[in-house]
């Protein structure tokens, strides 16, 4: 994807020097691009937990890239195995909800446990961790293609106008490797000459929206709008929303999707207006292992991300607090989408309904039992 | 109610010098507790829409004392009901939403137009000013009475903790001259020993849930979780959230409301989730003269709302950039919440229906025709 007219990923290996992962440090979006050399699995877990990175594939990927410098710093020690399982173990314990996180850990674990010495692990998990990346990447780009009929259809029912789409936090390739998901078919549209434009929810309390989805489409040249979350349902009630397309961090088998907090709020809101409400995910969003969403843990996190806000100040990035010092604060950071209130699921094999149904259709191969 | 245990209204006439309007500079609160002279109507139409003062009950109260400062300063003027008649048309067109603007506004123009000389037209206008104040405090501890009563029907079928109360935005006392809408029953149900909680919406871009409500039911010892707006849907969906209230800034003969953006979707998920959604307000919220929500004018304010952040820094009051310099932002100010969607209406006459027929019972007298 382009910053400043160059091409890149979210996260890589460095070129010169490979025992060092490269990120970009999201933390410091929209107003400085800042890149990070991550080279333990500890900084890993920090750049997890601590949102350098952040989002489904991309904390997939990270993950993968982290159990590989696991095998790097572990080529010294006896025990090897023991200390990568419970590199594994940290891994796992940064982010509860995105699926993607242990999926990618336990891809790498079985083959570096299963390997007979650490070069050989060291190699399989380079090998690994590219593969996640790359097929990622692929398989987004897939999201898009399939993605953009509903676009085009949309567009050509409307006739005239950019077909308006609204999207919750960042489900862009800030959240992938590249093209992201919710975003893949917009940039897919925009590209092939389809007038799009993107209502951007803020996203509190974390700000992903108005930080780095509108700082990415930004970047594309895609015309968009940044809100308040609470503005989607009048938008909607104006006539004003064509359709909506959120990501999510977690997917059961009946079609439930978690996603960040306040998704399910602009479900309703669709719902109630007849607007189509999209949910675009790679299947590694797919927790085979749950049937409803209420089986999802969903993560509570920090009071100070409601509490204070960062932001630029005289050209530095300065924090404020908000609130009142005295007052308690919840921070919820995902909510469940029941599948009821999803018109479809885009995903690298195809659109399919938000039904077990439906889903097998696509991912029968995919399903345990 | 209680400022660091002292009794305060909103607004009031200074005693020592009544060609003086006191305000609470609401700008800076949470952080600091900042009274304000209004000395003109020119500066009190700049209070109003710069949102010194903000809220249905205290922009009608602050509307009333605008126009008494008027007649103050036309006292040496030939055509003095000119240019009282302009300084109206100015306040008018300060806050489009709120129907208690232009209901004051004419309530003093009306007798102020019919006064024999300028001294006749102060008297009356102060008289009438005291009276809109005091009638928005009589009104407000009206509602807290009636609405009690659903506070304590849902603690008895509880049995144990809490009752757990949503609520959007700020109709607390700060919104009033006293008591608030929304608030108080919360206030009224706290002091009679009832156990309440009240989850307060963050409400974007302005933040008067975390900045206002928090401060004043802290201020009041009431127990309070801030959120953010996106999160009241999962709170609901666990079982969380026994009720909500909300104030209105416009309600029609039908019973539609209008009030701070975002309210729409809160009134979905409580809906879905079969949780009873309450509007608290004085009936001079009502607009006889709208049959339905879609009527009702729908401000939009400046992007820099939602661009900009204001808080603490340093002990200092900062402003912060929190989104792409580039990108575009709308932002506005309501948003319709339709009768059917409401489980009742909490007024200074008791509790009815959001609907003609019922609201009809209770208001017979004051509807048109």
């Amino acid at each position: 994807m382009r910053v400043n007219d160059q091409q890149y990923r979210t996260i890589w290996l460095c070129t010169e020097d490979p025992t060092i992962v490269k990120i970009i440090d999201q933390r410091h979006l929209p107003h400085h691009f800042v890149l990070e050399d991550i080279s333990s699995v500890e900084e890993m877990c920090i750049a997890i937990k601590d949102m350098h990175v952040r989002g489904a594939g991309l904390i997939g990927a990270a993950a993968s890239y982290g159990m590989y410098l696991s095998t790097l710093i572990s080529s010294g020690l006896g025990d090897w195995k023991r200390k990568i399982t419970q590199d594994a173990e940290h891994l796992l314990q940064t982010r509860p909800t995105a699926i993607n996180l242990s999926w990618a850990v336990h891809r790498q674990l079985e083959q570096i446990l299963s390997s007979s010495d650490v070069s050989e692990a060291q190699k399989s998990a380079r090998d690994e961790a590219q593969a996640v990346a790359d097929g990622d990447v692929a398989a987004c780009a897939k999201i898009g293609e399939y993605g953009i009929s509903i676009i085009e259809d949309l567009s050509k029912q409307k006739g005239d106008g950019p077909i308006n789409i609204l999207t919750h936090c960042n489900a862009g390739w800030l959240a992938f490797v590249d093209h992201g998901s919710a975003t893949s078919p917009i940039y897919a549209a925009h590209d092939k000459g389809i007038a799009v434009h993107v209502w951007v929810d803020e996203t509190r309390p974390r700000n992903q929206g108005a930080r780095l989805t509108a700082w990415e489409l930004g970047q594309h040249g895609v015309p968009h709008t940044i809100i308040a979350d609470n503005t989607g349902g009048h938008l909607m009630q104006q006539g004003l929303v064509d359709l909506v397309i959120t990501g999510t961090d977690r997917t059961t088998a009946h079609g439930d999707v978690a996603n960040k907090i306040g998704t399910y709020l602009k479900a309703l809101a669709a719902e109630d207006n007849g607007i189509p409400f999209y949910v675009a995910l790679p299947s590694s969003s797919f927790d085979w292992n749950l049937q409803f969403g209420n089986q999802i843990p969903i993560e509570q996190r920090g009071s100070e991300e409601v509490q204070y806000m960062r932001g630029l100040h005289d050209n530095q990035i300065k924090e404020i607090l908000i609130t009142p010092a005295a007052s308690a604060v919840a921070n919820y950071a995902f909510d469940v989408t029941p599948a009821r209130l999803i018109t479809g699921l885009i995903t690298e094999r195809g659109i399919c309904k938000a039904n077990e149904a439906s889903i097998k259709q696509l991912f029968g191969d995919l399903m345990p039992g």
